[in-house]
């Protein structure tokens, strides 16, 4: 059956469209960049195929595989027989900064910019709880050796529909978080982002939160889905399409996410008048749960590195009880005096001391996923009129 | 009252002593390369005092703070009372490579090579059944925001014993096996290591891993022994001891470790027949209970790199039932023909995408922690007789 692109959803006419079908588009990173909690139509848009036409009333999501109890949940069961958990958590495609990659070598995939990642309030049952429902505790000495596959509606590759699989120990873990959303920022699912669920991942590849959930399995392997063996995967700077067939095999589906910036104002090649006032802002992310320390941002090539201020404190009030977590951290760096023309570096640390690495080039790979390179931004003089 | 170093044990006789008071010492790190899990003699030492003279029989560990239920207990009880677990984990301090940072501009501590680490078989109760017995469940709502200190008998800065802190939800998760080590690779622990009971914290730089332990205690904040507030923090390069003051309280205490390797065989300047065949040899470790999922090695100077194979398999079937979860990951290299003279590079990259640093001076700290640059190792030509 051919794919029929007749009932796409409406989108925001400010996004940059990446892709047109299966529709793939990112917001203006100065945009993603003034509301930490991402407003839903500015939400990058991430799909393989026509997005699902779907009838909740009528739409079952199965849990089957290893579990002593087979279920059917309907969408109101989801709702009502479950408690309902809320959760804030940034989602980032692996793919999020490709098109910098891409440029040094060129690479394939979905040609992303730095806006690929966004951030919102999530709400549903959480996936231990369904899977308790299904009898897993049964199995709790082999959880480690576990995996937990999703699937959604959206036939893609291999005429099945799109899929992936994490740990049971990420599914199970009563701080992990992972939930079956039904809501996102206070409303039913968008269909474009999943309606009427979607898997909410948090700390890992957006590729794992799959949409238009359908199936849920527990297995003793991998999924072995295209979406996990075939894709999403990082391999070393060497490989190139003639051997790739070798590497899909030995090469680790990517899953947390790794630490990540982004300089969001200026963009690049910008004009600033010299000596003038200047703050510069960006985004951090990193994954696991982990925590952004510190941003470094160097106006001088790397020679000497300034530590940026960060907002998850204040973000943790303003947004109440949503704790930041999962979410991605803002900074921003008030410079006295621009010394434009100049070039803007920034990398950040997480909690467990791990940075960016400096030059993409050692960090190329095939797909063009995980660029968490250096973040370096040109800066123009502008003339004073 | 002063130091006191008449008792201290008898230590083999091919360590590398990098302070003789403290005791510091590190075993040659191609020794180190021979045993998946270090013979116990072959260990790194890390000592911030006189080691302790304990009679166990008099020995008690005392469980206070926010806790319901305040406990004293025995080594005996500790033995006795509570299930005793096995785990392999690997202990690294955080000061390992220093000496090669310092090369690059000075920087205080002891000067450890790239043996700083060590892997080991530990067994005692959980940490969580101990806090489990003084009645934490109670307060499991707040154990995102509680701290367990640890403070030993050792008396160190400020007059007090050697102390550090990690979070609740570490010491609580029953998949983070924290354990108050009775043992070390089948014996009693040790006087080096801490008899009669330390610390192990998997994951976590050695330095909380408190040994010749005497207090737990529930805390509303971290630690504030000098050891978490005032040492183990990564500065940002521009930090010097002019200004470092203004820095430790905005910094965080170090706790999970980054991704890190060496090479263990050849040794820097070591000299190679040109042509030859020749098996490159390292670890490489990361933090959180992750895993290794490569390292790179490089002949050219980073133009080019291959891939290492890796042990963590071999070894899982070795060590029979200890999983390799916490433990580091040795690798190897074969080279058909040598290209001496040359530098070898190595790197390693974990299962959260997270790869080392490639330029030390851009990680460079005062207090010379986490160095996880990229390792670099001369080879010279042997010349062929
Ligand atoms: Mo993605
Ligand atoms: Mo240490």
């Amino acid at each position: 059956m051919a794919a029929n692109y007749n009932q796409e959803p409406k989108r925001a006419a400010n996004l940059t469209v990446n892709e047109i079908r299966p529709f793939n588009a990112e917001p203006p990173v100065s945009v993603l960049r003034e509301h930490f909690v991402t407003p839903t139509d500015q939400f990058y848009i991430r799909n393989h195929a026509p997005v699902p036409v779907i009838d909740s009333r009528n739409h079952l999501v199965s849990v089957t595989g290893l579990i002593p109890l087979e279920l059917n949940l309907t969408v109101n069961q989801l709702e009502n027989d479950f408690p309902q958990v809320t959760i804030m958590a940034t989602l980032m495609c692996a793919g999020n900064r490709r098109t910098e990659m891409s440029m040094f070598k060129k690479v394939r995939g979905v040609p992303w910019g730095n806006a690929a990642l966004s951030n919102a309030i999530w709400r549903g049952p959480k996936l231990r709880d369904i899977l308790l429902a299904a009898g897993v505790d049964k199995l709790e000495p082999m959880w480690d050796s576990l995996h937990v596959e999703f699937e959604g509606v959206d036939i893609c590759k291999e005429n099945k529909g799109y899929g992936s699989s994490i740990p049971m120990s990420k599914a199970m873990d009563p701080r992990g978080d992972t939930v079956l959303a039904l809501q996102m920022n206070g409303h039913v699912l968008p269909r474009d982002h999943g309606y009427p669920v979607r898997v909410v991942v948090p700390g890992y590849i957006g590729a794992r939160s799959v949409k238009w959930l359908k199936h849920i399995r527990v297995l003793r392997h991998e999924s072995n889905n295209y979406f996990q063996v075939k894709d999403y995967k990082i391999f070393p700077p060497h490989v190139d399409w003639d051997i790739v067939d070798n590497w899909w095999d030995k090469s680790p589906p990517i899953q947390e996410l790794s630490v990540q910036a982004a300089i969001c104002q200026p963009g690049d090649g910008e004009a600033i008048t010299p000596g003038s006032k200047y703050t510069i802002k960006g985004y951090a992310l990193t994954g696991g749960g982990r925590r952004i320390t510190r941003v470094d941002v160097s106006l001088n090539g790397g020679k000497t590195w300034e530590v940026a201020r960060l907002f998850s404190d204040l973000h943790n009030q303003k947004t109440g009880s949503h704790n930041t977590k999962w979410s991605w951290e803002f900074w921003e760096m008030p410079v006295m005096s621009m010394p434009s023309p100049c070039t803007i570096f920034c990398r950040a640390w997480d909690d467990s001391s791990n940075t960016m690495p400096e030059d993409l080039r050692h960090i190329w790979n095939l797909r063009g996923v995980m660029n968490n390179s250096w973040v370096k931004v040109k800066v123009l003089a502008k003339s004073k009129v």
